[in-house]
């Protein structure tokens, strides 16, 4: 048992005691000790003084072995960075290095408190070893391209089985399998609908690129004379399964209706989307819609962070900036988007702090200048924070503890990460 | 004398020793105690190893004892939130409140590497005995606004030569007196030219607030026929004076040109400008005349912080977004903005490390997971870094030390400034 006492709760004015079984929030109140009868030796105890805890932040897109191209490549055209930076880094990835970005990017995740993340890459195993060593959990997805390529499909899609059988072998609940067919411009017809499939096989959700750019709607409309969103509806990929879309800048309005009818979620991306040019996805009206929205970071190659706490501020301010309106999208609602959204959209008991939901907490020092007044605390999570928490618990586990990683040494995986990144640019 | 060891310099790629004397940068080089046959005992030696160092940053528009009115009133319209929250709690401010303001901005900005700020308030007695005791770099002005009432005119203008004054006789080479009309929407013709007058006779800068919202343009515009510049350029307001012009979000053609040839600085504050809904200043329009952006980050009560950095993010990120050009506005200008263009804004001999310059340093520690890689950390510094630095020096004098302020006592701080809030809100 862990009890966390007399810490803030984000959502109350006042201090409580949460405490904790297992992997489970069992328990919020006052004076736990006293009145659940708890043996202080049955109880590992975390002071919460002074500290604010919320619910873990759900990170719905990104690709976290990228977090070493971090800085690599910034202020040129998107495809520039593909083709000249980014492919040519990824093609000399192997399984050790995405091991290295793997664990750098999960510190910087659980140190800006994020609990929870949804990633498309391969070298798979590199990713596993570090997701299971850090302690993180993981929807994790073989990004699948096939260039329209038979041959290279069948390959793909056998990664993508071979990916879901060894997580599933692994059977730790805290790492899922997820199917990810990259985008509808760099996949056939046929993988997608075979993606489609394997989805509905073993019951778990799909994960895809969607109208991030301009140039892709328009080239999907060329080839197919339909709109990426009404291409994939034409062949059923959205029926009876657990679609998350990311990026979705570029949207018709009866693109809007497949996803609010299809139920999708939408991964909104906006520090990514802003920084490649792509454009600002139309928030506002998808929650006029009633859709499920939730954030991600993308990968550390144009973001170039993981701190999801930007993703909440600049969701809330830039559809204020362009609507020339304040009242669209309050702090409030920004933040369900990275933390009860989230959960929602990989069915995860999780993004609230509540008994019976999982013990994936963050606790916040509140003595930091930049949250004071301490009053108004709601507003600073979305408008003042940094990001930079104190101490973390995934799925009832200590991963970080005063700002120090608990499972990994930090140090080292800097030293690991800066080798790692000079056999990428030699 | 002091000696910054083994440093790394944000704009070379290479470790360097820097050299203070008094309050200016002696010399930049390598192995300094023998080169410069330094005696160990006349000097301080402050390790840069695995440390950054920049120049320090410079906050060009904030209100600062508004750090108090952190996250009271967010996701409102401009006129709500001006009538109903902010001028209500301006009311009940004195010079005691404002101090405990100021302390709790200046801690905030030194820990998020801002040395020099250009502020615009009132209760100036307050301000400055925060800042005296802090050792920030600071522009002072008292806000002046009449509502074009001749008696409150002159009230003004007495508290604006009282403030210049003042400064004069404390005599203190880091704190600068400003004239500081507020607005042309706020203040008379008369109050404007009187302005003008007094920075013409004191040789200080102008510092007001310009075409920040549609309304307000409309506002003039329907009063003098004239778009804001284009009203103050008729009474000669641009002429033989330094002027900074906050925000400048809805300009016409005409206006850019006036800002051109009269060498008009622009403060650009996005992350305000997008929270209160005013709009996008058109900052790369700006930069084709070569005009001379900053950047500012407003009060605490529209922003809601004083980390500089995130509008050095910002404003690489939206203008990007919304032109669909990731070429426009490169990291390394919005960190120029923030540095070198402050100081020439401000005739301050600083925004650079080079010798000769004044010692407005900044260290940051490069063993945090989001600098990592290091490699582009030019690159980290606008688009990964969250703003927490390590060691401040302003004016030759460490004010920040390894993460904690020198001059006063944070803790305390917090204490005086949740009892200050209480005050205002009761």
């Amino acid at each position: 048992m862990l009890l966390i006492r007399e810490t803030l709760l984000w959502n109350k004015n006042n201090t409580y005691d949460i405490l904790i079984e297992n992997n489970v929030i069992k328990k919020i109140g006052r004076d736990l000790i006293n009145k659940e009868k708890i043996n202080k030796k049955d109880v590992k105890i975390i002071d919460g003084k002074n500290k604010l805890s919320i619910p873990g932040l759900i990170n719905t897109h990104t690709h976290i072995p990228m977090t070493l191209f971090r800085g690599v490549a910034d202020d040129i055209p998107l495809a520039d960075w593909l083709n000249n930076y980014i492919w040519k880094m990824e093609a000399k990835l192997d399984k050790d290095i995405v091991y290295v970005g793997t664990l750098l990017g999960v510190i910087e995740m659980i140190k800006s408190g994020t609990t929870t993340f949804n990633d498309m890459y391969f070298h798979i195993d590199g990713i596993l070893k570090g997701v299971l060593e850090t302690g993180i959990r993981t929807y994790l997805s073989y990004g699948m391209i096939d260039l329209f390529d038979k041959d290279k499909m069948e390959r793909e899609l056998r990664n993508t089985e071979k990916t879901i059988k060894k997580i599933k072998k692994i059977d730790n609940p805290k790492v899922k399998p997820v199917v990810g067919p990259h985008a509808p411009y760099t996949c056939s017809k046929e993988l997608l609908m075979a993606s489609h499939e394997i989805a509905m096989e073993y019951n778990i959700p799909l994960h895809i690129h969607m109208n991030e750019t301009l140039d892709e709607v328009k080239n999907i409309k060329e080839k197919t004379g339909m709109r990426p969103f009404e291409y994939l509806n034409s062949f059923g990929f959205f029926d009876g399964v657990n679609v998350i879309a990311a990026h979705c800048v570029h949207l018709s309005d009866n693109e809007i209706n497949i996803i609010k009818n299809k139920k999708i979620t939408v991964s909104h991306n906006p520090i990514s989307n802003l920084k490649l040019a792509s454009g600002i996805a139309p928030i506002p009206k998808l929650m006029e819609n009633n859709i499920l929205i939730t954030l991600g970071t993308d990968g550390c190659g144009s973001n170039n962070n993981l701190n999801l706490f930007e993703e909440i501020k600049t969701t809330s301010l830039i559809h204020k900036g362009v609507s020339l309106n304040s009242t669209v999208i309050p702090g409030e609602g920004s933040f369900k988007f990275a933390t009860l959204n989230g959960a929602h959209a990989l069915n995860l008991n999780s993004g609230m702090l509540s008994e019976g939901y999982l013990a994936d907490i963050v606790l916040i020092d509140l003595k930091k200048s930049y949250l004071i007044p301490n009053e108004n605390i709601k507003s600073h999570l979305v408008y003042s924070f940094n990001g930079t928490v104190d101490t973390v618990l995934i799925d009832g586990d200590v991963v970080l503890n005063n700002g120090k990683i608990v499972n990994i040494n930090e140090e080292r995986v800097y030293e690991m990460a800066e080798k790692a990144y000079s056999k990428l640019i030699n």
